[in-house]
């Protein structure tokens, strides 16, 4: 599914935005790079900032023109930070994931393409995709950096690609040994104990302190061994005393 | 809104990553840059890659301790690739992102901590955040960018923020008054004192007394007053054994 996806550079001029691209797709598991006339590639700084994504570098197809890198490609995305003169069909990086991962679901081939650092995608590129994507910024500076934008695409792409196949992720869900009920009164009752033997609480006006341990216990999730310190540290509170 | 949430990088080694957080945050409308022990800053690369952020580099704050960073802020967010020792509460970026927003709506001061480019946060600093952020990556190759890393979160945060601020809201938030990351640091010292005193720790063998009760209090997102009845119990505690 993944495979179906291809990001295309048009005309990269940093060969350090390659290499972090590189390195953002491998994180989110996409493979494929197509670089349209790279002004400097293959080069050293590339491969420092692909840190360990060298072999998307090794196996991306270099060509000449932008036709050639869409010539097989059945959906095009084109990434665009401003609206156009023409009216497209216009997405968010989320439901242009979504659309992207409807088309490699039917094994169909879709390339995401980025323009140049300067000035993006020509109007003629962005006339040949069949969906516009804007990843929305902040009116005061909406300049994103080439690889930040790939991040952020092949991020949403990888999420809903996840959801969709429900594969193990880094992402784990955490299992917690949480008290029972009874345990947490019993921790309640022990230390009402011994706030009253130290004098911390009067049994005739506790005020509000039991009330407000039961909500801070709670807030807290409480797991058996944590309830097991606490009562430990009660019992020698207690044992001083007597 | 999002004046209210800082990015912490805890010694970053290399300038490039610093500018391009700065650029990162600022597409995104964050402008609180905070450096724990930078390695080399300010620096040209720094400002280069910042591109046109430039401001956020020359309002960051630099300090030279984690404590200091974290000390006035009520939530912190730690970024974690890998699940740790403890179980804690982990979310994704788009949970998470919620999340911080539900705590600038109450005008809570947040943080986003993202450790060194090598090893990220250390397991004490990750016991210090009330929750852990973990980005979903491919599990072949999982180690994302730094200023990748603060992208995706940021986008995040951005992309609910706009979904906020367009659909007036008639649920009210409650408020509640958390305590700061000083006040907690200080508990868990007085805590430490007692427990050593009573003979509950030994203090050349702390086993895991501390994170687990670093733990626990994160989890319990601790008030003010909660801190300071706690304190008052610990305070006649000590006051016993004298």
């Amino acid at each position: 599914m993944l495979q179906n996806i291809r990001i295309i550079l048009c005309q990269p001029s940093h060969p350090g935005n390659i290499g972090a691209t590189a390195r953002a797709m491998k994180n989110m598991g996409l493979s494929r790079l197509t670089l349209v006339a790279p002004q400097s590639f293959p080069h050293v700084e590339a491969i420092q900032r692909a840190s360990g994504a060298d072999d998307i570098l090794a196996n991306a197809k270099v060509v000449q023109t932008f036709e050639e890198a869409i010539a097989d490609c059945q959906w095009l995305f084109g990434t665009s930070a401003r609206s156009r003169e023409f009216p497209w069909p216009q997405l968010t990086p989320f439901d242009g994931a979504q659309k992207v991962l409807s088309f490699t679901a039917m094994k169909q081939e879709v390339a995401i393409v980025f323009g140049t650092e300067c000035s993006g995608l020509t109007n003629e590129q962005l006339q040949r995709c069949d969906y516009h994507l804007t990843i929305p910024t902040h009116p005061s500076y909406s300049s994103l950096n080439l690889a930040q934008a790939v991040q952020i695409l092949s991020y949403e792409i990888y999420q809903r690609y996840l959801l969709l196949s429900e594969v193990p992720s880094s992402h784990q869900p955490v299992t917690i040994d949480k008290a029972t009920m009874d345990e947490v009164t019993g921790l309640l009752q022990h230390f009402e104990e011994m706030a009253i033997k130290i004098g911390f609480m009067h049994p005739n006006h506790p005020k509000k302190l039991i009330p407000r341990l039961k909500r801070l216990f709670s807030k807290a999730q409480l797991e058996k061994e944590e309830v097991n310190i606490l009562r430990g540290f009660l019992k020698l509170v207690g044992k001083e005393q007597t």
